[in-house]
């Protein structure tokens, strides 16, 4: 894994500090850290956060997840003046993260106000070994003279989200003239969190310790000679009462365990676990633009950040542990488009993913009941408790002082039968009968109930009314296509598995029978068109060209309101296409393509799902190149120049949607029903890609080029269908492509060969 | 007015960003307002206050004065730079606080990082007249080329007590694209604060508007031609819920009432209140010290600030509305070092200060209830409820995890006489009848019950155990000499106001008089010598010098524990000096010099009370020119070159102390046992010393030099008595100091001519 590419920042720039405090966060699935300098910028957010870690400031606030108190924050002083790099003259400045051990290194020499040169080096990782472990080193030299660098540093808890304190401070220690110890509770009493941290330094620095105004404090002085580095080594054990074993002694007594070993020592052994990581993940392609390699590893390095292994009580956070956008709460992106990833690479953290909705179904429940429903809906928005996490009410409109109730909560409700779908396509890839009898019927079942009730009877058959799409662009719509067809799936999914793994349940599956003999699913017209609902087609169109310009940004909502929009053909993103991505079985080719070109050119694009969904269905009709630029596109979601673009957090979904682009437009790799199919349509620019999977136990190496497929099988038999024809491979083969499909307009474009 | 002095800060200086906002910081009694910058710093502090607003955040905190949503920041760029003075270079900079009208101003000229320079002037002024008035402007001019300029401002309520948060955001509104509105209420939902601001720009400038955590902003965008200025003049109205007639729409309607007279008018109607101050109060001296005037005038400058003239329910807290230093909470230091000069110049103010103390009887007399005593115990910490706000236990001890018990509340009870000294004085000053008869004797006697009932007998006689007096260096002790004399006058003084104004209780008058009577009140020793307690004389002594060359830092506690420090003779602040300032009747002159050179020697001075009360009891015993040092000595407690010397506030009784020092030290105008005295005492520095008072109704100036007493009545007969003989003055007149005093040692030392 030698070859794994770096994310650097080249120069400082104060336009971009949350940018790259995203982009290069730490995280371990437990602890998020986000990318924050050690010396403070009022313009920077900093951040820590920790999986399943949610608080509710008060009745008027939602549920967050809270920041915790920092602990990588220093205040430098180099011979009396305040290290910032707005003074001064910053030399030789680089910043990077090394995705192969996830150590983010800074390096720089600083020219200060006084004429005198200092070089700096920051070294930070959060162990992906022990998850409560934090290491920073920094190493200051002074280039030109002696200098005396005094660094303050401790547990600052004056953190807050925006303004939201969630903790109070319960007691503030410091142990044996070394260890300091904070231990938090939040307001509410009911979580407790306790921050242990050690500064290594020369015996010879004088050291100081202080507690005011929720900062504890070491205060740090030294001298050290010109070309000397004064060097100082920070050790933080974050832990709460949701950990197992939590105790704020043993907290303490965890970081002392990591002092002996030090800060090489400890790096190396989580180096160790991302090398297991990368070593069943990591998708290489030998692509011709280097951009392709490096956004996959970006990606894969923040799918294991924000993936909680430890606990079936987190899930994924639409920011991942990076930032404080949606608050934290979970989305259907982590069943949709995060899940598929763990799925083939990580089976356990995607049956923890999916327990985590299993532990939530009482709210779930609650949720259904409260609407006048049965079954599970679950909320839209989710965060410990699995209660509804979504404000019932929007941000004020400050121009008119209304607050419009919150559509999603109330009427998107296909999550419900995304959640189904993830339960199938994990038991096809893990053959889980285990979890399929604890907990997976019963969120079939639960889900499908929901259906069930959910559906109104007009003129003999079921409709769905009043729903929104993945397209939030269109609201309280009837018979949405995606949310019909994948309600559809569910019930179908709750029967077969109810019949296979369940005890019969009579009364469930006649009532579930009735409904899918009875719902109603769009159906294609002449064109091969499916409407997105029963009004869409009747709406008039507009020229987008403006806002596709500015996709992301919702600017389309400057000049027209929502409910304007609502009455246009205007879309977020584009539902029929990702039904087609989600179900690819019922639609033809020609469905395929029809609706893509119908679609797309209404579609704006503004929701950071868009663009690989729809550079998956482009691959599937044998659009290599438009695929691959849709690809691209996805690619530069948090990757690309605005400098905003990700202040609040990485686009997590979108992360796993340049690996869904990867694999399952260009590898073509798609787990279908039953089976786990191939259909590779590599683009121009790559020569080859390789990737690993597990599949039902098995641990595969694909690789393809544009003429080969190499399939190595660790143990056992893989069983997979390639174009129209099953195949089992032990071992390692090497099939020619050409033997399972024929090139169709000699563009790269293949067709199945028939067996 | 003309003359009234300014005070500068002549350099940008990152180290010195609090301090200077805090001796910069603007105030109206009713409003506070750090002197931040508009950009932001990181190691600034910035805070509004409103005086009464108090919020306790949680059950395991202290109710605090809470830092409300900040309206001054602004987020600049210029050209695309973000606007900072830590980088680029800045040129030419100057910071000045009028003392005349309260504006502060700031002129610099920035070359920025790109080479171009712009001209910054920003000034402001917290309205005199409309309390809930703050305006600012700030005007950009490009010195080099035409620039593109960027600020964004609003009313940003991401604002906490070092991350203590008081305020749910209620709303935020934009009304009619120009008027930003926050309207917050406290977390315990008791009062409401609203803060409404309006932004004026040239019309070609573009203005957009967004609400997003907790902060309500305007971005404001323009471009301006090389050498004219962008200019941008922000109004804010703040207001509460405790206000007369608050609604935030009322407030609404005071903002839009501010635009049209526009800043220069507000300005100088703001202008006029603080010349109708300073005439009624400005001490002038002729010093061949430059510093002694501006002293003078920073004090006045911030007693104004502080002192809410406004309102019953408030008084001055410790660090006026200038920091969070104590919480915001009220002390002794009120009625003695800051009632005095109100008494003598704004007797309607000294009025409400000591109404605040009346209306909360209730929680005084509730706090000897449960303390097992009788009458009114006043909280050592009061804030808005009358309550105890004393933390109950002291911060922890990091090193050992325990929490003392904080002995003030418990056992610092000379308070409760400090009132009643503060009543007495204030009927003397001002003959107020009528707020004796409804609250005054109500006060002196339900402190003198409590003193009554406080007492033990020992022997037949009274004594007052287990105290702390003003020296809280030394604790538990029994009969501390400050605490029994005072407790001693405050119940004659319930005697002899009851007698004389209320219905005669003939169980309270006997039973006071029975106290009275038996009461032990320590006597000087053959050395003249008065023992701080029973004990203090007993106790062994160390060399303090190390501690007194840092003092106010506390530096012996980094040395000794505070029960070493209680066995030892070491003094935070003299308790006898103290007792012979306030009650200088009861000793001899001998007394005074021998007991200010026993106990100068073993007083730290650590206590801001410290210095000023040793230089007024210096000048009373004729030691002109040590008064002046430690006078002077005083006058630095804020003002010195410490630079972190009040980053948590003004220290606001030694900004009264400054006032005492000169007025009652060195002009020697101090209130007796019913009358007015006068014994001027000049330092050789001052050619003259002016200060104009009111006494019983009747306007005075007063012109002191080194031979004349210059006495001016603006009507009626100023009655008072100079040295030892009485004089009636009607209209002008001008004694000569020899009349009436004769030199002692020619040293400028005075003493009375018998009459």
């Amino acid at each position: 894994m030698s070859n794994l590419t770096l994310l650097s920042e080249p120069y400082f720039c104060p336009h971009r500090l949350n940018k790259y405090a995203t982009l290069m966060a730490a995280g371990n699935g437990y602890l998020g850290l986000r990318a924050c300098h050690e010396e403070a910028y009022t313009d920077q957010t900093r951040g820590m956060y920790l999986a399943g870690f949610y608080h509710r400031a008060s009745a008027t606030e939602t549920t967050e997840l809270v920041n915790l108190p920092d602990v990588l924050q220093m205040r430098i002083e180099l011979d009396g003046q305040i290290f910032t790099l707005l003074s001064g003259t910053v030399v030789n400045y680089r910043r990077e993260l090394n995705f192969a051990n996830g150590e983010l290194t800074r390096r720089l020499e600083w020219l200060a106000p006084n004429g005198r040169r200092y070089r700096i080096v920051c070294q930070r990782f959060l162990s992906a070994k022990r998850l409560s472990l934090v290491c920073s080193r920094i190493a200051i030299t002074p280039l030109d003279d002696a200098a005396c660098v005094t660094i303050s540093t401790g547990i600052d808890a004056t953190q807050t989200n925006s303004g939201r304190q969630h903790l109070n401070e319960t007691s503030v220690r410091v142990f044996e003239q070394r260890y300091l110890q904070g231990v938090y509770t939040t307001l509410d009493g009911s979580k407790e969190l306790t921050i242990s941290s050690y500064c290594e330094v020369a015996p010879q620095t004088e050291s100081s310790f202080y507690a005011k105004n929720r900062r504890l404090t070491q205060h740090c002085q030294g001298r050290v000679a010109k070309g000397e580095a004064f060097e100082l080594v920070k050790t933080s054990w974050i832990a709460c009462s949701s950990d197992e074993h939590y105790r704020p002694d043993a907290a303490l007594a965890e970081l002392v365990a990591c002092v002996a070993p030090g800060y090489e020592q400890l790096l190396s052994e989580s180096a160790l676990s991302w090398q297991s990581y990368w070593q069943s993940s990591r998708v290489v392609v030998n692509s011709r633009d280097d951009g392709d390699q490096r956004a996959l590893d970006f990606a894969l390095y923040h799918l294991f950040a924000m993936t909680p292994g430890h606990s079936e009580r987190c899930s994924i956070a639409a920011k991942g542990l990076t930032g404080e956008g949606y608050k934290g709460h979970i989305f259907w992106d982590t069943e949709v488009f995060l899940l598929p990833f763990n799925l083939l690479t990580r089976p356990a953290a995607a049956r923890q993913l999916l327990s985590y909705r299993w532990h939530n179904l009482a709210g779930a429940r609650a949720k259904a009941l409260e609407n006048g429903y049965q079954g599970a809906l679950f909320p839209w928005e989710s965060a410990w408790s699995g209660e509804e996490e979504t404000p019932e009410f929007a941000a004020i409109n400050i121009r008119t002082g209304l607050r419009q109730k919150v559509a999603s909560a109330l009427a998107e409700h296909h999550l419900v039968a995304d959640i189904a779908w993830a339960v199938d396509v994990f038991f096809q890839a893990t053959g889980d009968k285990a979890f399929m009898h604890e907990r997976g019927v019963t969120l079939l079942k639960e889900t499908a109930r929901f259906w069930i009730g959910r559906a109104v009877e007009v003129n003999g058959r079921l409709e769905i009314h009043d729903v929104i799409g993945p397209d939030e662009y269109t609201e309280h719509v009837n018979n949405n296509a995606y949310t019909n067809y994948m309600a559809y799936h569910n019930v179908a999914l709750a029967v077969a598995y109810v019949q296979r793994l369940a005890n019969d349940d009579g009364e469930f599956i006649s009532q579930a029978k009735d409904f899918l003999s009875r719902l109603w699913l769009p159906q294609a017209n002449e064109a091969q068109l499916i409407g997105q609902d029963d009004s869409f087609f009747s709406k008039p169109t507009i020229d987008l060209s403006k806002y596709k310009a500015q996709q992301g940004s919702q600017a389309i909502l400057l000049d027209y309101s929502r409910a304007e929009v609502n009455e246009m053909q205007i879309l977020k993103q584009a539902d029929v296409v990702m039904l087609m991505y989600m179900l690819p079985w019922l639609f033809t080719p020609e469905q395929l393509e029809a609706n893509l070109d119908y679609y797309e050119p209404r579609t704006i694009h503004d929701s950071s799902l868009s663009k690989a969904i729809h550079g998956v269905v482009a691959a599937r009709c044998g659009r290599t190149a438009q695929a691959y630029r849709f690809w691209q596109q996805a690619c530069l979601i948090d990757l690309g120049d605005e400098p905003h673009s990700c202040d609040d957090g990485i686009h997590a979904a979108a992360t796993g949607a340049i690996w869904l682009g990867a694999v399952q437009g260009f590898a073509g790799l798609t787990i279908g029903q039953g089976e786990l199919c191939l259909h590779p349509r590599l683009p121009e620019n790559w020569q080859s890609i390789s990737l690993p999977f597990i599949w039902q136990g098995t641990s595969v190496l694909l690789t393809l080029t544009h003429e080969t497929i190499a399939v190595s099988v660790a143990s056992g038999v893989l069983a997979m269908r390639i174009g129209e024809q099953q195949v089992a491979v032990r071992g390692s083969e090497t099939f020619l492509i050409s033997d399972f499909f024929t090139p169709v307009n000699g563009s790269g474009t293949m067709q199945e060969v028939q067996p």
